[in-house]
């Protein structure tokens, strides 16, 4: 490792970051703004931050690599991002994955109709200079002349200290940026940098920002990146004990989760040119256990009976309090939660889309490893939360891989067997949620797997058409389902869906839709009541509304009414940076939610016993 | 200097510290809490920190006492606590001074009706425990129990991250303190420590504080200090002309104020057994030069025409922003001021005298460096500031001194003669401002000087009683008075007035008294109007009404309408901390004032050259 610093090009995108000699392609691919997933923290176990070095220098394979890659594919240039060290100017290949920088359609529709009406509003005004008559103080001075504008009812002691220079330097005229009625920035004439803002959702595995253009409303930069919290455990469990457990566990947390927000907000700052002192705040979602580790509170107590949260209300903290790198009077908002599983995430979903303004039952679903389920009645809100697991996310799936180039997305039915379709067309690397979906539903209909969940045994091979049947290998809980041969697949073995997945998707399933039945139960509707029913997350943009009727997920609504609505909870954070009256609904929301506890309801077990089986 | 640590006992006061060998004798004393006043800063000029070393080691007399201090007066272990290094474990006797620690019984009388309703308030409350069906997260429940009584909206991140143990530890009883709605503290059980407030009167010479108990609403603690800033200048346009002329010189005036207030504090911590963990909120009054550089806001535009301060309204800084050392959530209030050259200090006069809640005429005036007058009418409350020179503290007087022991405090006419007597019955070392005005009264009954202020000519000696006319020496411009001979007083030297002594009175007692004139023509109202004239600050406790009047001071009011209301800024800083209605109510002085700039009058000027003369 030298002291020499080398350009790393990312295409096709286009982006590139400058870093020392000898940091790994996961770290310049951050730098770089390049969405490059490593679910397994950046540890060479899951090979999913594969790349291709198409020119420069770089550290030769490691045995990591060796025993997961072929040479073949060595010898083409694709090595792991989180193994391979800069050696010197870098050309990297990274294929474009499943957009999750950026708004995607479906949240802007959401955002479309707002209203802005921001914390943090900038104004250049001009202020009559003070005479023998009119001694009013500087302050006072700005005060009175912003009444209507920025309701000024106190100051920084750094904007105090900048404003008598200020005024006089700007001959009167000067660009005042206030927060609720904090002055926080001055500075002379009028033509300053506008002040920033950005919406940050941290996921267990993955954060994502948004950087915000407070003056003009316009989103102008976005971020992305792994959580490091993962190292210490996928779900939010294992990290609770791991803070519980370890003497600065939670500190450590705190830390890494700070970090990685530093690292998105770095991003899209540098995507957009703003820099850290522009941006004053930060309005932030997630479930209640990263917003407890990333305020550094305690979440023991949400992981014991009776699952209590520290706090669930709105809270805003200095970010140097935290360690957030903005400017320095910069603050975090933490939009309130809802109960200790059912996180301000699922509030910025029920903000964005305004479901709770309907004047008709609906209902939404927001699957991840937690499963959050909110239902409107047309006056009073439910909420509930289940374990879905991770197996909607392709987790504890033998080949489950993200929604990204390879990864089959569709199974349909083609003249008696099953056909895929992966997404880029690549050859098949795994298969993704959608995929599973559409794989069950299609197994289903044609009888590969039985309504209890079993895959077809051998002695029923003689009722599947040819084709199907051929399909089949292995025994009892050894049976699988081949979709790619070993000979068609990206990487020389077959793409299978197995007994053992079936069953994880079933417990997934299972416990989804009880919750959404006992919702049902709770606020008196019939399933046909729901007028919408809308679908949050990345897993709602990618499945397909009738393999998740056929699987049982959903209720049985008519197709049309399910609506996917994409990062309802990123879009949910942005609405409360943006808008005041926003961010007040997002409290009303929060405490209007009626929590309905499922480990305490008797008749959710019975539920889910039913709810797991495809009938 | 050896690493030794000596303890210093100082006398008659029976206070101790522990300081490093080598530690000067003024040091000594702020940490024993032992008042000495040193007005330059301890350069070894003024000869006013005197002390007697009784015992035990100290460094050797420095030049500088050798030619302040008389070999006699060495022998018998007077010293300049200013040049004298601790040795070894000394006893030290400090004259009791005029009491600047403590409430004095003027005070004590403002602060009798108090209603307390502190921002700061405690409270140790049973919360019911959470159950399944009762999943409010830990800081709503103590919201929900608090909600009368503390109101909480939000909350500290330390107090949040304390919180759910503090809750569970104590089984359910907590006891939560919350400043202005917001959870600063919390700990298990209901037996913890109260919270403490502090009230400091930043004066330009001397800093003041006391601490209370904010559950008692109990004063238990006080200290006092020289302000540092000195050494910089002793008034308040030397010091804004070093914070102007150093690039670094805010910055260092900055941080004497926190320095000096962290002094005062320690000492009334110290003195109740205090901890800064438990300090929450310091409210602050000064003039506003002294806020300024307590905030580190620029004073540049104070002493410049129009005299804009950067602010004046009511500030609430957190304490570590200002250096002062608090517990984490501790914030400093600084009360708002009226305009460039009346301060905070004066609407603490307003506030605790409660002027203007009579319904008739009420003239206050505060006289330092700077006199402020306040004038209420009934219904409007005018305000004026002048310069009145540091005379009337004993500075600029050729043998002025604080009102100390030995100070000449009262003159009378005996028998055809002066006749004086001294604090404590001490020698005459000097005259302090109650001494002086007594004496130009008695002068001016006396013809000793005439009503334009000359000190009678040798050729008017005639006209003279003896006993009188022996009393005058020099001629013209060094004409004198001598009030007691060389022979009887404290060092061997006269105390004299001289005619220039005369002349400084004549500067200063005709700027008070223009400004209370310009204010009563504003208001339309005649001196018989006036119900009651009030005087604050030390200087008040000691002149006598009758004097004042003699000397045009004060206009032809009956003498038992002047009342001393001694430190009534401090009392008013006290009010502030403890009652948040008083502190509405001094914000509500501050904006209704109508300051007066005396600057802007044609008419000022023709006044001064009026109340100038004696008649």
């Amino acid at each position: 490792v030298s002291d020499q610093v080398y350009e790393v090009l990312f295409v096709p995108g286009g982006q590139t970051a400058s870093v020392p000699s000898g940091e790994l392609l996961t770290n310049a691919a951050l730098a770089a703004g390049v969405p490059l997933v490593a679910p397994c923290g950046g540890r060479g176990r899951c090979s999913k931050c594969r790349v291709v070095v198409e020119e420069g220098e770089c550290s030769p394979p490691t045995e990591v690599e060796q025993g997961l890659l072929s040479s073949d594919e060595l010898a083409r240039g694709i090595r792991l991002a989180c193994q391979t060290a800069v050696r010197g100017p870098l050309r990297v290949y990274v294929e474009p994955q499943a957009e999750v920088v950026g708004k995607k359609p479906l949240e802007a529709q959401l955002l479309a109709d707002l209203v802005p009406g921001p914390a943090v509003r900038r104004v250049a005004v001009e202020l009559p200079p003070p005479t023998l008559s009119d001694q009013r103080s500087d302050f006072r001075r700005l005060q009175d002349v912003t009444a209507e504008s920025l309701g000024l009812a106190e100051a920084d002691l750094a904007a105090l200290r900048a404003l008598p220079q200020a005024v006089r330097v700007g001959q009167w005229t000067v660009s005042a940026t206030a927060c609720e009625g904090r002055l926080v920035a001055v500075a002379a004439g009028s033509n300053g940098a506008h002040p920033l803002g950005a919406a940050v959702d941290i996921g267990t595995t993955t954060v994502v920002g948004y950087v915000v253009d407070l003056v003009t409303g316009e989103q102008v930069g976005s971020g992305a990146a792994v959580n490091p919290q993962g190292q210490h455990g996928a779900d939010v469990i294992s990290r609770t004990e791991y803070a519980n457990s370890n003497p600065d566990g939670l500190l450590q947390l705190q830390r890494e989760a700070a970090g990685v927000i530093n690292q998105v907000l770095n991003q899209a700052l540098a995507s957009c040119r703003g820099c850290h002192e522009q941006l004053l705040e930060v309005v932030v979602v997630g479930n209640t256990c990263m917003q407890h580790l990333a305020l550094g509170l305690a979440p023991r107590y949400l992981a014991e009976a009776p699952y209590v949260p520290v706090t669930a209300e709105l809270t805003v903290v200095d970010a140097g309090e935290l360690g957030v790198a903005m400017a320095g009077s910069g603050r975090v908002v933490m939009l309130p939660s809802i109960a200790g599983y059912v996180g301000a995430d699922t509030v910025g979903v029920i903000l964005a889309t305004r479901m709770t303004e309907r004047h008709e039952p609906v209902l939404a679903i927001d699957i991840g490893t937690n499963g959050e389920v909110a239902l409107w009645d047309g006056a009073r809100l439910w909420c509930a939360s289940c374990a879905a697991g991770p197996a909607f996310e392709g987790a504890q799936i033998e080949h489950g891989m993200r929604a990204a180039p390879g990864a089959i997305e569709r199974i349909s039915l083609d003249d008696g067997d099953l056909s895929v379709a992966t997404i880029g067309d690549q050859p098949a690397a795994g298969i993704c949620g959608s995929g599973l979906f559409d794989g069950l539903a299609v197994m289903l209909e044609t009888g590969l797997v039985d309504a209890m969940g079993r895959l077809a045994p051998p002695e029923q091979l003689g009722e599947l058409p040819g084709a199907l049947g051929n399909r089949l290998a292995g025994a009892d809980h050894q049976r699988q389902v081949v979709l790619v041969s070993a000979g068609e697949s990206a990487n020389g073995q077959a793409v299978c869906l197995t007994q053992k997945d079936v069953r994880e998707v079933q417990l997934a399933k299972g416990a989804v839709r009880a919750a959404i039945e006992i919702l049902l139960k709770e606020a008196g509707l019939q399933v046909r009541d729901l007028a919408e029913v809308l679908i949050a997350g990345a897993f709602g943009s990618y499945i397909q509304p009738a393999s998740a009727l056929r699987m049982g997920l959903l209720p049985a609504v008519a197709v049309e009414v399910i609506r996917g609505v994409g990062n309802a909870a990123g879009a949910g954070a942005m609405m409360a940076l943006l808008s005041m009256d926003e961010r007040q609904r997002a409290c009303q929301i929060a405490r209007q939610a009626e929590h309905v506890e499922l480990a305490q309801r008797a008749d959710f077990q019975q539920m889910f016993m039913e709810t797991m089986l495809f009938m």
